[in-house]
């Protein structure tokens, strides 16, 4: 981790704060009093493959998270009509949407990808994310087709996955890359607090009641190890709750434990 | 770029000559025979909107181009045909279809964007690409795919955009991670030879008649710079050609110039 001892040294502003930070985006903003309002910090990887389903586990676990997070192109039964519904339980249950889609084009060719070809992701999605490897090019090229639309954009600065590249020089890269354009990058994919700056959202992937990995290089954390010692804001859960027998118990269990984390993160920078 | 004095060194090899190694990848050996029959290294890069105009444009320069690289998800009109229809031409003027996705996700993720949703990419492209931040698992997921159907995945070890973070050590564990698993990574996305192995192929972007850039970040070398002093197999040409008054002119133009190159590659490692 690039920053150890960052808990330790920020005075640690709630996300009620945060929200209402001068400098903060709209979105993070939104998605911060989002945080607080529903006292969760649990963003679900609705990783299904049909559209159905995706949108039944929206409107069942919509009032146990802040976010969903989507892969549209995994989906065998996508139309048209997808962007609109899953809109509209965003608003019913207040959650915001993030197509996790990893842009890492140059930037003519991704401002093409997010604003056309079937799934139209910017009419639909409040967030996505890029890689930074392309270079700023890939920001600019989002921020084209984002920005207007009061969209946010997160940066992938470390992975959860084993032998990322994702580490050190290029992490500070991305984060350099995200300061330079703040009106459309809203924080970063990482697996701990990569910044001071309490504008900036840190969504960590990854997480698991039990720490392990799966036979393709996935390795967890727990939401405690996450919010508590690491520092993130959002843990990202999917096959912690979309393989357990009851999805919103499991859903649930994750934001009681996540939010009592972050209680407990802002407890002790008080001390 | 990594090794400047490669093309030096090495006894050059043609590309009739590659694809008879011993352990040259099946994928890649096919590709090579085409560049040889067809005197041409010159991918194009299909970046239009409209499948119908896409199909026109395979048809068209077929007969040009060893390679058509597409980005399936700019396209505003897919259907489940447009897969088939593609291969048909493949099959009809002998070169191969590269899906430009750059897979960047953890291993399980890209399984199902690789195979499944919509695009069923692994059942129309004969090649992909990937990117190597997530680790070694991108490469295990894709595989898992595409092995059994023979298919090859290209890693992106270098990007012709500004400020790109493929350089230096990045690329060196790119090349690395190739090595690793030569069953399916048959070569590199780059801006320059990398690797000594005659088995890879090295595939440059960002290519045009005259040096320069776009406002997003592109910026362009020509064929003989790419071809001949790079030490790259194959050029991948988009709006050079695209934006040209006659395309197939154009087309023909630049698969004169990169096969130009080459001979005189060819040529000097000779004496």
């Amino acid at each position: 981790s690039l920053c150890k001892t960052c808990v330790q040294r920020s005075a640690e502003l709630s996300y009620a704060d945060r929200a209402k930070l001068p400098n903060v985006h709209p979105m993070a903003s939104r998605l911060l009093t989002a945080m607080e309002e529903k006292q969760s910090n649990l963003c679900v990887s609705a990783d299904v493959t049909s559209s159905e389903e995706l949108l039944r586990l929206a409107d069942t676990l919509g009032p146990a998270i802040c976010v969903l997070k989507t892969h549209v192109d995994i989906l065998q039964d996508y139309t048209a009509a997808f962007g609109q519904k899953l809109q509209a339980l965003a608003e019913k249950h207040n959650f915001l949407v993030f197509e996790d889609r990893k842009f890492a084009d140059i930037g003519n060719t991704v401002k093409h990808q997010y604003e056309g070809g079937l799934y139209q992701i910017s009419s639909w999605s409040h967030m996505v994310n890029a890689h930074a490897v392309p270079g700023p090019g890939v920001v600019k090229g989002l921020s084209a087709v984002g920005k207007p639309l009061g969209r946010g954009c997160l940066l992938i600065a470390q992975m959860s996955s084993q032998g990322s590249l994702a580490t050190g020089e290029y992490t500070r890269a991305v984060l350099a890359m995200a300061e330079e354009q703040p009106d459309f990058v809203i924080g970063f994919i990482c697996g701990s607090k990569i910044t001071e700056r309490p504008e900036f959202i840190h969504m960590t992937p990854g997480v698991q009641m039990q720490a392990g990995g799966d036979g393709l290089g996935q390795q967890y954390a727990t939401p405690e190890e996450v919010l508590y010692e690491k520092g993130s804001d959002v843990i990202v859960v999917g096959r912690g709750i979309l393989e357990a027998p009851d999805r919103l118990k499991a859903a649930e269990s994750y934001r009681k434990s996540g939010w009592e984390a972050y209680t407990k993160r802002l407890g002790h920078s008080g001390q």
